[in-house]
């Protein structure tokens, strides 16, 4: 419910499909992707690459690297023949990222955050800078959208529970509150899942599809709360960092 | 995780908007709108109604009522002024309906319906004939989508609730499994829920909205479980029920 004090509205949208229904120009919106590419998108940054155009297509990624870009793309977590490298975390490492510009298309991930153009500010989170975008989002005295990348449209697990822990911490704030049921869903199943969430993460269809490609060396990594202060943002058409 | 014994999928789309992903032609569809329409369908079935037309838009439901039909319209809760009556399942007396045929359009749910055509079969689910409905899907040995219709193609807690019992049911019989992310979010979040579930449904978005417009006078019987083994079905463009 709101309170009197409560200025401010957190959603959380499961699905880029949904994302009609939630887009308000005036809110600062969070893409969130876990398993894998807002992961690895912080840990690009992390590990100092200069910007990171997104791109929806394969057509325009190849485009790119025609064009002699470093070009990370995959689909359904395979990395595609043509490009430099794929979708792991891991790949995104200080020799091979840091002081470049990387082109970037994902199976979902990069679609939202194109989706979400049009907004106050689209920021990219994940568990690696939980708090530090959290705090960020407190500071900006506007209303939050957390825009889950999901699976091929469809609801994923993993993104909803990142969902969930930024509600929790956004919550926690008088000035924040929700009267959104995917909120409330997504805090609820958060609360469940965070004593154990490498556990409760098992049962999710992207673990399972990762284990099954041989692409699973990464979960534990792309859970870890708070290891970064980054804020991946979008400026016009490619991806820098909040400073 | 698939057993060699499972040989069923059960998923929950939460939402008409994320269908197109779902839509299997061999698959049966059970629909939900638990805040009315579901409930509303399964009581006028109890009270004897004949048939009921679910059409989607105002348009079609007038020109019923310009036919002498006896209309049941209404959106965001209010009875449209050319209906006879609304949505809620009080509404649907055995002296209105009895041997009758209805004409209804809702928010949500009518359309809901109209979108599952195509598959193998469409029944209307609720608290209401839980077990009733989980029983006949076993009996089916077909694939199980648990349609939600949402609220304006958002999610909902009362529905997706809804979802995790009826999926809760459909795992009793080993022979039924999912790997749908949506269908395990719902199967947990009903276990949270389900030993106070009038009090969890205080949280959500449509028991705000029904009590503000004070329509929420049906909630209690709306969650109410297995009260009848009655369950609605499509045939062409009508519901009639299985016999």
């Amino acid at each position: 419910m709101f309170t009197p004090e409560s200025q401010f509205n957190v959603e959380v949208c499961f699905s880029p499909a949904l994302y009609p229904s939630f887009h308000k120009a005036e809110a600062i919106v969070l893409v969130t992707d876990i398993l894998r590419a807002s992961s690895a998108i912080c840990t690009a940054f992390m590990n100092g690459v200069e910007k990171i155009i997104p791109v929806e297509t394969l057509e325009e990624a190849r485009e790119y690297k025609s064009k002699g870009y470093l070009v990370a793309a995959e689909r359904d977590g395979f990395v595609m023949d043509f490009a430099d490298f794929g979708n792991s975390p891991f790949n995104f490492s200080a020799e091979t990222v840091r002081n470049k510009t990387i082109v970037y298309s994902t199976t979902n991930g990069t679609q939202a955050i194109h989706l979400a153009t049009g907004t106050q500010r689209v920021i990219i989170g994940s568990f690696l800078n939980l708090t530090a975008s959290c705090n960020w989002l407190k500071s900006q005295n506007k209303n939050v959208i957390i825009l889950c990348a999901g699976w091929k449209s469809k609801f994923n697990l993993e993104d909803s529970l990142h969902a969930g822990a930024v509600v929790e911490q956004m919550l926690q704030d008088s000035r924040f509150n929700t009267i959104c049921d995917s909120a409330n869903a997504s805090l609820d199943l958060w609360k469940l899942a965070k004593s154990d969430l490498l556990k409760y993460i098992e049962k999710t269809a992207q673990r399972n599809r990762l284990r099954k490609n041989k692409l699973d060396d990464v979960i534990e990594y792309c859970l870890t709360p708070d290891i970064t202060d980054i804020i991946p943002v979008l400026e016009n058409n490619y991806l820098t960092y909040l400073k």
